[in-house]
């Protein structure tokens, strides 16, 4: 596998393990006494393809999200956070796992860094290995469930109900089709361990209006769940991760129609709505005070997708890579009576600090045998404090970036190739950065392009190596590249295989439902991941 | 001079005027009863080269704009909000008069579609024809002051107090400098109508550091003026141009390296500071329940500037340009127990708006003897009402684009020249939208480009013009701008001719300060406008 950041970096390489520190810092700040109940309920709000600029508390012109605003007015907003990986199951992987897709095995090294995720053919997935939060909270008297997209492995073995969960409402992977049941098979949806139908079949997304009561049926799971832990006073960890924001963009027959941003928008006021429901219930119920929630989204919008996509407000080019608008998420932590109300964070944060936060909230002591890479947000989400710490960008099996304070490095720079942007694949729609949107793979490591996030955060202007800025900022940040990669011990690649034959044709629970369908023969073939 | 529409929109010509109308359907949605007091106060905050992205409510992502974040959160915000020109003169010409620069003369014959403005040695100037706002309401009993730019011509004719303000503590033009006072002369600041001293002799601004305490001045001279009036019970308008946000862009040293964002974050985050200051004044003097207070900018974020200019969010390039970049304004209305908290404001808005609005509210007659493009927005700002209206986009003598609805239509597009653009002069860094970002003033007239601000308000699809929504859409925009171009009657245009005689080498006040120049023989020329 290439890690390719030259000799320049290579120089700086020692054994101190960059990552196991951060997380003891973190720890070390969130000495606080707690004022909460010993186990608060943990709420993660996972949008799709949800971008940066979609709410209107980050700047969406249209102003549609007046209830995730208001979960911000009562919360804390994170205008610094960011997704481990610019596309969906690596991501979910990191979150899940605290770790980065390069450690918990979500890439390949089919082609040296390229985006790779977990399509229906599949056959990798989530190891044993990898010990993921819910897991943790299970062992420490959690109840957990996932509703929406699951996204960590189509085969059986990495369920999540093998990882950690109670109980699952949805599916394995994204809502795509329809298909035919004989080339391809429509993609499950699962209650627990067993199906329940398939999208297209029994659950209908109609491809020509859009229409789809997916996310009113996620809302209902989502408040019942709460509903049934509360009466019983069961801990819980409810992992909310809806999709109507992914293409096909859905929405109910009720807000079909109703956003000025056309059918994205449609799909954006409903899942703002169920946010709504979602933050009511915990108030209705009385555990808002013992409940941390997180609003966030997986990666930036898919722009590629144009209008049917969402907004990276002013950051550039969008999901798929690791510029500003593919990593950067629109993020908000509510707990009232813990979090003072109207707070703007200044802590960089990242979707893997859920599992450091929540198992420090909960004291749950972390895996001490592996990195972690998250951090605990305690001292952000309580006092306001800011913990340094830095953000790496990658793609596939490539750090191509990294971000320390509010100064980021391109060590290689890549859009996706000229042969795919001729056709119409475009992740940066209506930008062009000079050097810094390229279509080709381009190596910087031996003089990476420095930006200024703070006065820049568009990433238009590289910073000149000659600077005092450059010479000034460059060093700590490839100080805290070259810490990162001298303890970096990548994990088995799980991404590399596909074989129709591990394809949904008969899940479990298909024979009661008489809905099994004949397998195609085994025939491994390694994945081709294009861009 | 040139209004070139083509062929196609002549076939729309009528001699229906349609501002007029505009105006009356506003007047009668503004019916409803009058529950402030008869003569209200008006407070203009315009900022100077400001971007729609400036602002934390507005997604600048290091949100240090508290101040007026918390003015949106009490009042009302305008994301559709338009400057009536890309650049600063014209805007402010058009402010003041409630009239499109096309109308008031604040435009130049001397290349098609080029922007002009007032630098020193413009010899032109506000007509004397053109009845400003302060002109009509000292009439009806207010006292008007204008704080820091004035912009609407050197000669002293065309001074604040010789068109409605009583008071005045600023210039005439941009704190442009340091001069020799030999080839040019330091631009002179007047406290009324005798000039107190000079930028850079006596108002320093240190070049190096950026550093001036000017906006410190300008923030006494506001709270000193609204305490005065309100001793007195004296109604007032306060308009408040402060400059610090354009280049040179300066802060004083309390706010010198505050902001994330580097120099031109400091200037806002003391004008923010000031804002807070002055919304306290008014309500520890009691008097914000009367005071209506208007925030935002004269044209959109100087791209050109780079990082020492601002941001214009997700729209697309800047100022001297008719994207949204150039045209949207970050815009909050505030007027406590009349507006209610919290509010978004689905109405077009524009600059030339708070002249129909003000005479509305303080049931002064808007001049019947000619056409006025501000509409009262009286209905929006007291009952959340939607007026349907157009939103005219010129470059100079040139209409290069309409908006209706959520639709805008592009009926020429530039950016600025190659030339120019491959000297590094850049309208629209790192963006390149094919078609739109065109470096030839190209003519769109027999099929405008049409957009969804909507879906799109970064503008970077075009849509297509055998869809559906093109068919639907485009009529209506066409017939707002034929009514339009029909009932127009351009003014004389102000911004042709250039002398250097006419600087500032001894205005008024000069003999007590013994401070007068010598001016050079008079050499009228044309003015050169590059873009």
């Amino acid at each position: 596998m290439a890690l390719n950041l030259g000799l320049l970096l290579l120089l700086f390489y020692s054994s101190y393990s960059c990552c196991l520190s951060f997380s003891e810092s973190a720890t070390g700040l969130g000495s606080s006494s707690l004022r909460f109940e010993e186990k608060p309920n943990f709420v993660i709000l996972l949008m799709d393809d949800m971008g940066w600029g979609d709410l209107g508390v980050f700047g969406e012109p249209s102003k549609e999200t007046p209830n995730l605003d208001q979960m911000a007015a009562e919360g804390m907003l994170f205008p610094d956070f960011y997704s481990a990986n610019p596309i969906c199951s690596p991501s979910r992987a990191s979150l899940l796992s605290g770790r980065l897709p390069i450690r918990n095995g979500f890439y390949t090294t089919n082609k040296l860094g390229h985006d790779a995720y977990t399509p229906q053919v599949i056959v990798g997935g989530i190891p044993d290995e990898e010990i993921l939060l819910p897991e943790l909270l299970q062992k420490h008297g959690y109840r957990n469930k996932i509703i929406g997209k699951w996204h960590l492995g189509q085969q059986p073995q990495y369920h999540p109900l093998k990882h950690g969960f109670d109980e699952w409402f949805g599916a394995p992977n994204c809502h795509f089709g329809p298909f035919d049941d004989k080339k391809t098979p429509n993609i499950p949806v699962y209650k627990d361990a067993d199906m329940v139908g398939r999208y297209y079949e029994d659950f209908l997304i109609d491809r020509k209006t859009g229409e789809s009561n997916l996310t009113q049926i996620y809302i209902k799971e989502a408040t019942s769940f709460i509903e049934a832990q509360t009466t019983k006073g069961q801990p819980f960890f409810l992992y909310w991760a809806v999709d109507a924001t992914h293409e096909p963009v859905y929405a109910s027959r009720d807000f079909l129609g109703t956003s000025r941003r056309g059918l994205y928008g449609d799909a954006v006021r409903e899942l703002d709505s169920g946010v709504g429901e979602i933050l009511a219930t915990l108030q209705r119920l009385g555990v808002d005070k013992n409940t941390l929630v997180f609003f966030t989204s997986d990666n930036g919008a898919a722009t590629y997708a144009k209008t049917n996509g969402g907004s990276n407000g002013p950051f550039l080019c969008g999901k798929q890579t690791t510029f500003e608008g593919g990593s950067r998420e629109p993020t908000i932590a509510w707990w009232p009576g813990h979090i003072s109300p109207g707070q703007v964070s200044k802590q960089t944060g990242s979707l893997m600090d859920f599992f450091s936060t929540f198992l420090d909230l909960a004291s749950i002591p972390a895996p001490a045998d592996r990195a972690i890479d998250g951090i605990s947000l305690r001292s952000a989400l309580l006092h306001s404090n800011v913990t340094d710490r830095p953000i790496f960008y990658y793609r596939g099996d490539l750090l191509m970036a990294a971000r320390l304070g509010q100064y980021k490095a391109h060590l290689w720079t890549w859009t996706n190739g000229l042969e795919e942007y001729h056709k119409g694949i475009d992740f940066c729609p209506g930008e062009n950065v000079e050097g810094l949107t390229t279509h080709k793979q381009t190596n910087h490591t031996d003089s990476p392009l420095l930006i200024d996030l703070g006065a820049d955060p568009g990433e238009k202007y590289i910073i000149k190596p000659h600077s005092s800025v450059y010479r000034k900022e460059m060093p700590a940040i490839l100080e805290a590249v070259s810490k990162h990669l001298s303890g970096l011990k990548p994990g088995v690649p799980q991404l590399n295989w596909c074989d129709s034959a591990v394809m949904n044709w008969a899940p479990q629970g298909c024979e009661k439902l008489g809905r099994c369908l004949p397998a195609p023969k085994s025939q491994p073939y390694k994945c081709v991941w294009p861009h």
